[in-house]
């Protein structure tokens, strides 16, 4: 990331669900933004919030504030999440994916807020008349409305997400090795010899088919010892079965 | 989106949490994934989310299993969900962005399955042995565990989201027109020069000044009006006022 997760606040207006609250702070440690503003919070909610597990941190340290201009005072941009998508507004409105790269511009610098609104009606024009723009998340027509916690998620989400990140660390598995797949060919093909499968005419070409066939499983080096190992076990017994 | 939704299902396994099941439904709808399987989950919890509003066309419909073995036998792609980074597994494991690629790519013909884990411990080693590969959503490494429905959430927008996608709708501001920025400059002028602020001396340049100064402001056209009337008025006043 080349912005400091510092600079970025999330403010809560209104929100009445402590499930809400806890949600949108368990969110926020998951990606390390960790700097919640509320703003007159239902006070049961914001209370069952922090005494609640899952986002402790961020809820402990939560600043608590009257207004939307006091919470947005030491912002340089403002941003509003919104549902709506036609609202007779004055504002950009910005599908997530390209404000997200707005956002992480301006973190490079400047300090943002990410408000959201009420559960039941979202920002207020009073609340939107501080934003600088507007955001949304690209939902079905039908169902725009997403429930707080999870709007959170995904916009912070998508301002830390990479799509040049290297792959996550796979537990690495060590291909098998030609001499591995060798040794299983071999032990496969006595086997199949001695079950009476190959046909004498044709010894080489289904010599050279059950190499491929072998090869094409792609197997690990770990895997292709418990398949050795298994084949052998049959091969033993179909030695010593007359 | 070039793939079809309906190809893909949301499995979710042993789920406790009604609240959890009802989020991951409402976060499909929203997405436009509508086909949810759950695998034994805590009956009362699968009655309740049932009950509840949020995703309820989803809920509805949502088909049980007894097994991951059945919820998954139709499918092409069995893609499984972990907060874990270093299980001492043989799976790959991909970061959500890279792994929704692929997801994307087999669901262009093929039919996929994505699977979550219980709220406490995730999917089982048992649960893990019918997925092809992991993915994981990247949260940093001191809070890697995620809610179950915001999970369920990201994931599922990662699918839909599009880099590319057209700027949403702005409600269309119409920039201010060259004349009625000269109309706003006008007005201004004569009031600044009425207040006496226009140094006779250096007229020309003031007037270029806050033509520019105008300008500058990128006013709509309804907003230009409205600064114009505004302006007109503190001209009047000061016409008037001696």
């Amino acid at each position: 990331m080349l912005f400091d997760t510092k600079r970025l606040v999330v403010v809560l207006v209104e929100t009445s669900n402590p499930l809400n609250i806890g949600a949108a702070a368990r969110a926020m440690s998951n990606f390390g933004f960790l700097q919640l503003r509320v703003v007159n919070p239902y006070d049961v909610a914001f209370r069952e919030a922090r005494s609640a597990a899952g986002g402790a941190p961020v809820l402990a340290k939560a600043e608590e504030y009257k207004s939307v201009a006091e919470a947005v005072a030491d912002r340089t941009l403002v941003v509003g999440t919104t549902a709506v998508r036609h609202r007779e507004l004055q504002h950009p409105l910005r599908r997530l994916e390209r404000g997200a790269k707005l956002i992480r511009k301006e973190l490079s610098s400047g300090k943002v807020a990410l408000l959201f609104g009420t559960e039941k009606t979202g920002l207020s024009n009073d609340d939107l008349s501080y934003c600088h723009w507007l955001m949304s998340i690209p939902t079905r027509e039908q169902h725009i409305s997403m429930n707080l916690g999870q709007a959170v998620a995904i916009c912070l989400y998508e301002l830390i997400r990479d799509s040049k990140a290297p792959a996550t660390k796979t537990t690495k598995t060590k291909a098998a090795s030609a001499g591995e797949v060798e040794r299983i060919s071999k032990v496969l093909l006595e086997s199949l010899h001695l079950s009476g499968y190959v046909n004498p005419i044709s010894v080489t070409s289904t010599e050279e088919r059950v190499r491929r066939m072998v090869r094409r499983l792609n197997l690990s080096s770990e895997d292709a010892e418990l398949w050795l190992g298994m084949y052998r076990q049959m091969l033993w017994k179909m030695r010593n079965c007359n």
